[in-house]
């Protein structure tokens, strides 16, 4: 089956009723699943996880904007997380059988819709990119306050679809395709962020680190660690296992030692099993060896 | 929902037809779905793997014990491994909400219908048992022939329903209830046997190693290695990571490392998991952080 997930990112932390319509959209959408859902009052910002098939998310997300529209004015906005949109961000990622050339088409075929239907201009981000413009920082720039007045003035910051100016108090979506992704962090055993900063600036790709990692330093201090941030955005390419063992190997060399990690969210099944694999250096493993895997399997084909 | 797993061991690996009739019992009964299945002429047997729920695994055993009573004939059996009976051992194992005592109940449910409707005498073993006699290979002592026999003169022999004798061209099947158990071998980078031999008695619960570690050496010098061959009885107790940890340092001790490690046939999930939670050190983590598992899950509730 080709399914996809979708991570919509809305600009409203504060108001249970609106987060519970918005959600209720994916919930009760036929093909479509709630995942998860997460709300941050400071952020006032909501991270819905929903799986799919490509024709329900979209109606979902259709469904969801009418609501945001109605109930969201980014001009009345405020909260800490950057954002220049009632519906921020949405990334498509692929699963089961879709390919990423699906995922990119449900992403411009979504975009079209929102622009055709509501008004919604749309830049495209990551795998879904039209050219050179391709990370969501990037577009966002300046939140919908400095965007608003950019897209005025210079034709490079002007939305993918629709605009050229934004929607008066929707703002403007950027909508994508990219991998599943795993956050990852790795708690040391120092209160000392500069070594937190050190081994993240080493094992990230941005500053000639492991491809595929982002890391940041974060200060847990208060739990007694400092922490090693992560993105792990193609754990195919670049397994957990590597980017944990380069981490411990680096805190090594700054005389500290790992205290323990944690995985945020939800995490692909192949990516703990290769974990595992290593760990016990398995030879010839199939998941088909696992046995609640093997049922799903038997009970999909009966 | 209360699930079984059941592996019932027929002393057939030779007649292709005769496999499949036993094979189609499981995999055409509503309720049941057949897993796998294995056979091998030398040993001149089969087994077969098949979850389902307590009365469709009851009900396609008894129909396979239809067929093995007409084609399978222990007097005229030969083969390289240990039999008593054409159906010669069934172990049920809880999986999903099903407890131990449910498999317990269910393996006597079926021994006491195999006397009633077909005859076949029935003595239970491992958790089903119903005394000291507990051990397969101390039930099974001496093989058909030989038990055959034994019954005769020795009362603490005899079966626990129906008998004392054994069926003239059946036998006599032993069925019971255990965890499911995970096979996993690991190969040493060495040519010598007295060395798995050495680790395997070490690791073993039965001389002191540890607990719910069954381990033999196995001479795979044709592949350039040697093998401790392991039986995990209860991965909750006793992780596979412990088991492969305690191989790794033992055979350090004799200046071996480790080459490789395998699991045979099925493998439970959080077994597997256990192993990546272990090696990344990770802390809070919950099996619905993993997608498939939520997706699975969340299917079911809709």
């Amino acid at each position: 089956m080709k399914r996809f997930e979708i991570v919509p990112n809305f600009s409203e932390g504060r108001r249970q009723d609106v987060i519970d319509a918005l959600c209720r959209c994916y919930r009760e959408q036929p093909g479509s699943l709630l995942l998860d859902f997460e709300y941050d009052h400071d952020h006032n910002r909501c991270v819905l996880t929903a799986v799919g098939t490509r024709d329900a998310l979209i109606d979902a997300t259709i469904a969801a904007c009418r609501i945001a529209l109605r109930e969201i004015d980014l001009r009345q906005h405020e909260g800490g997380h950057p954002r220049m949109g009632a519906l921020d961000v949405l990334p498509f990622l692929p699963l089961e059988d879709a390919t990423m050339a699906d995922a990119i088409e449900a992403a411009h075929a979504l975009g079209q819709r929102l622009w055709d239907e509501l008004e919604i201009p749309i830049y495209y981000y990551e795998e879904a990119s039209l050219g050179e413009r391709r990370l969501l920082p990037e577009i966002r720039k300046g939140n919908f306050e400095g965007l608003r007045e950019a897209v005025k003035v210079d034709p490079s910051r002007r939305p993918d679809v629709g605009g050229p100016e934004l929607h008066p108090s929707f703002g403007a979506s950027v909508i994508g395709a990219r991998r599943p992704l795993v956050a990852f962090n790795v708690y040391l055993r120092s209160l000392d962020i500069e070594v937190a900063k050190a081994i993240a600036k080493a094992v990230r790709e941005s500053s000639g680190g492991l491809r595929n990692v982002r890391a940041i330093a974060i200060d847990t201090t208060a739990q007694g660690s400092v922490q090693v941030s992560m993105n792990l955005v193609d754990v195919d390419q670049t397994p957990i296992y590597r980017a944990y063992e380069f981490v411990v190997a680096e805190a090594a060399q700054h005389g500290v030692s790992v205290s323990h990690a944690e995985v945020v969210g939800l995490v692909p099944l192949g990516a703990l099993l290769a974990v595992a694999q290593r760990s016990l250096r398995l030879r010839g493993f199939q998941p088909e060896q696992v046995l609640e895997l093997r049922l799903a399997q038997q009970e999909g084909e009966k």
